[in-house]
């Protein structure tokens, strides 16, 4: 009977957060995903209507990694009601040379919160401009707060502007912000008055129709949009895709089925054969990020399987070095 | 923090084992999964070729049942050359109402193995002819032991022959079987001799070329073909599906991607539109079973993951019943 790591969430929390070496890792993650060794199927969706959920499935091989991992992220939407959070699920890690199970991670979803803000600050150190005066937040949740945290590891910003839906939640983002973030943080009237003020946007709502207009644009701007990762959603005019200067996704093959290319070819606004740069090149130098102040970059972020492969390679290493979490036999 | 239950392989082998009970089990998933309510999505399958490896997840969401799975599959074919076994893996199961984590099943392929063979089993049931003198065996693996024991449940057998590829496994075949099942288990010359001896044969190898030819084939025969699962696999001579007065699979848009349907359309011996029926069809009573004791009748298996979410939620009301498993805080 082989051994098996489980980690709990708690103990992943104290293993791994998100700093510039988590950042460091996904960027990795990215590249290799670029070089073309890495193995990534399609995401796994199951759509539940009648107990209005959903599950994902994702993974990759990474050649190089001692492990590569499964990653099962359940959505139910009704549990808010039922006092629980939406969002949970876990990670089961494999030996790369031999596929036994090496690790059970109990993370609730807490890896794929910081992996997913992870590769916001890798778009951030390639895309935005070097000097970030003003950050706008659209959205208050939970990827609002993180999304803000990795931008400020990779840049100085001088205040941060945030709206939401519901002007309470912007409120109460905004004044939990400025204490944990040590810089201004105040809430836009409107997105159009946040994206005017703002040299990074970073969209986290699970919106179903484009919350940022393609006339609001200006020189200079880069606009991360995280939250579009199933076939209904969408955050961005799709005309922004083609007014960008520099349009970055991080998996074409995602965006076409879950992000914000498919929006904008629905609209007619990209065709299939349009090509975006992917992420991963120019994480490893096959491609340019921004190079000139007055671009206009945008980063479609989906979410991908090699984020969750690299993350919890990390976490089992950290955890072994750290002696966190428990043997069990299998 | 919630708690999950954690059932380790022992303890699923002590709870759970291929018996009638359990074939009853596989039967109403299928049944369930012919009514239109399960959500059952395509197979996510991971190719490895530079480990020579695969992983397969599956699942599905049968309403009514208070869990559903998610099934990683891992197969690694150099593991024996490790003194591993290729396949291992574990289910993973969640609430029906909230997705929360509620068990880790770390079966090592354990509850896969029965639940394929209680299929085997159910097909068995409703297809096999009521007297069978003789069943063979192709294959001497353990899915050859396990289809053997399941078919045993449903009929009584008067002996058994197997065929496989090493005359030496089928001979340990042989002598262990017949002291498993109390019945004569002799190994025959040729496959050809195995099948126009039988009235049933369970193929169970992971062979890429047909075993069974048609021209073997006689009145009364039935065959469960349970090898192919993969893209690659082909058990029977594509004619046969053709020849079957009763042609029988698991999940169409399965056997068509990865079961002896796909071999027969390649063939150009069966179109995309012809129409087998599905096992929960049968299994539910909206088509018929074996209707004579004449007919040639062929089931194919590729597995399904409404028998992982079905075999798991049965195992953990087991464990809960008998206090086996562990409680952990996530």
């Amino acid at each position: 009977m082989p051994e098996i790591l489980l980690v709990t969430e708690a103990e992943l929390k104290a293993n791994v957060q998100l700093d510039k070496p988590l950042i460091d890792i996904i960027e990795q993650a990215f590249a290799k995903l670029d070089e073309g060794q890495v193995i990534m199927p399609p995401v796994l969706s199951m759509e539940l209507p009648m107990v209005n959920g959903e599950v994902d499935v994702k993974t990759a091989f990474i050649p190089g990694l001692d492990s590569f991992t499964v990653k099962i992220s359940p959505g139910f939407f009704d549990n808010p009601l039922k006092g629980l959070p939406s969002l949970n699920g876990l990670m089961v890690t494999f030996d790369s040379e031999t596929g036994r199970v090496k690790a059970v991670l109990l993370d609730n979803g807490y890896l794929t919160d910081i992996r997913t803000a992870a590769a916001g600050g890798v778009a951030a150190r390639h895309l935005a401009p070097q000097r970030v005066d003003t950050a706008g937040i659209v959205g208050a949740g939970l990827q609002a707060r993180l999304q803000a945290k990795a931008l400020l590891l990779e840049r100085d910003v001088g205040q941060l502007l945030v709206w939401a839906r519901d002007p309470n939640s912007a409120e109460a983002y905004a004044q939990a912000q400025q204490d944990a973030l040590g810089i201004p943080v105040n809430s836009a009237e409107s997105i159009e008055e946040l994206v005017k003020a703002s040299q990074v946007v970073v969209t986290t709502t699970p919106s179903k129709q484009a919350l940022i207009k393609a006339d609001w644009l200006h020189p200079g701007l880069h606009i991360t949009a995280m939250g579009s990762d199933s076939p209904e959603k969408n955050e961005l005019d799709p005309r922004i895709l083609h007014m960008a200067d520099r349009l970055v996704v991080d998996r074409i093959t995602q965006s076409l089925e879950r992000g914000e290319m498919r929006s904008a070819i629905k609209a007619g606004i990209l065709s299939s054969g349009d090509c975006p740069y992917e992420l991963g090149a120019i994480c490893r130098g096959a491609a340019a990020g921004r190079l000139s102040d007055s671009e206009i970059s945008v980063c479609d972020l989906t979410g991908t399987g090699v984020q969750d492969t690299a993350i919890a390679d990390h976490s089992i290493k950290i955890a072994v070095k750290h002696g966190r979490g428990t043997m069990i036999d299998s």
